[in-house]
């Protein structure tokens, strides 16, 4: 399997946590996106969007979006499950990873923020304002289902989780975090989230999630 | 079941096509975007991210983001499956999706249009460019992933697609027909895109996207 992977693209880092959970091997193939490495045709020919991550199958298929490979490489390796056994946990799983894939992420990354400097001629610092923004409030509002969720676990008699969702990472925790690596990086207030932080921390003293971090990228600059 | 919904709600109009398509009742609650009533209490206490759609199941659990309610309704209802039954097929669906709801969708809402104008003191014409820029590059991309999709399933010796991927609706198309009303609201041009445009003339000729759509709901205005 080879991994189209740029080490600073916080999608490409959520697959790199799933590989490392399940322990597959693969070949990372560095696609560099500040030098627009993905729009060349060598890329662009063969992945829609242009984006990465994309996974080229060992039968020569080539899968795209962070979240459609996670959950094939979860449905194709059935060791460490990534996500829960039971439709509702599913459910929940499913939906704190969009609320990173589909609330935060795609407001904050860097084709975004390129438009709002170049087309829209934003200052840096109404930019900073932008990103911080949309990743305070969509972290809080992961903070706030993680409360949720754990009220209803205690409902319905199940144990406290101890990451996103019960005691083992999913799909949740793959998302979660890469995205509280960019706000740190991005200087973005973490304060007042204590679920979520204590979720980001047990993920981080895995060697699973520490193999995958930007750092320990062959491209990492 | 009951769906809390908007009737312009793309996020909910998908939501609502997988309800018909599957062929299952639900009772619609109205939660009015415009006014905001998604952040009055007796919703965003049930919701950590006070939007909409969400569901409330028959035994009072409460599930939220569009894509994951889908596949719960999908996992828990066999009939009319909306996810090929292979870990390929799936992953393409999945991925055709999340074009639509990662790299589209996020950037056009309500929320954000209003950020523009709000605090960043965008025009009405920059405000309609950046609608239009999203959505076009972003399904410009579905068109080309079609078209590679395509190329695939024949050196597998798969028959053509006659809808997003196979021969019956899928997720993908859930959330393509919804992205499309969007952007023809919008005024956005959809030249160029046949085999997207294709794939939308049959879904909208099916009575259960019609009975999905904005202007059939309760709410409509």
């Amino acid at each position: 399997m080879k991994l189209y992977t740029y080490f600073r693209s916080s999608a490409s880092y959520r697959v790199r946590i799933a590989l490392q959970l399940k322990g597959l091997n693969y070949e990372s193939i560095p696609v560099h996106l500040v030098r627009g490495e993905q729009r060349a045709a060598a890329y662009a020919d063969q992945v829609g969007d242009a984006l990465v991550p994309s996974v080229e199958t060992d039968d020569g298929h080539r899968l795209t979006q962070s979240m459609a490979i996670i959950e094939y490489l979860d449905e194709t390796h059935a060791d460490k499950p990534l996500l829960p056994r039971d439709a509702l946990g599913r459910a929940h799983v499913r939906a704190l990873a969009q609320m990173i894939a589909c609330e935060i992420h795609p407001l904050n990354n860097l084709r975004v923020l390129k438009y709002l400097v170049k087309d829209l001629a934003v200052s840096e610092e109404a930019k900073t304002a932008w990103y911080a923004h949309w990743a305070r409030s969509g972290l809080e509002a992961f903070e706030r289902q993680l409360a949720l969720l754990e009220a209803e676990r205690q409902a319905d008699g199940l144990p406290a989780s101890t990451f996103c969702w019960g005691d083992a990472p999913t799909l949740a925790d793959c998302l979660l975090v890469p995205q509280v690596f960019n706000a740190q990086r991005f200087n973005v207030s973490l304060d007042g989230l204590p679920r979520l932080m204590a979720v980001v921390e047990r993920c981080n003293a895995l060697p699973a999630f520490q193999q995958a971090h930007p750092s320990a990228c062959p491209d990492a600059e």
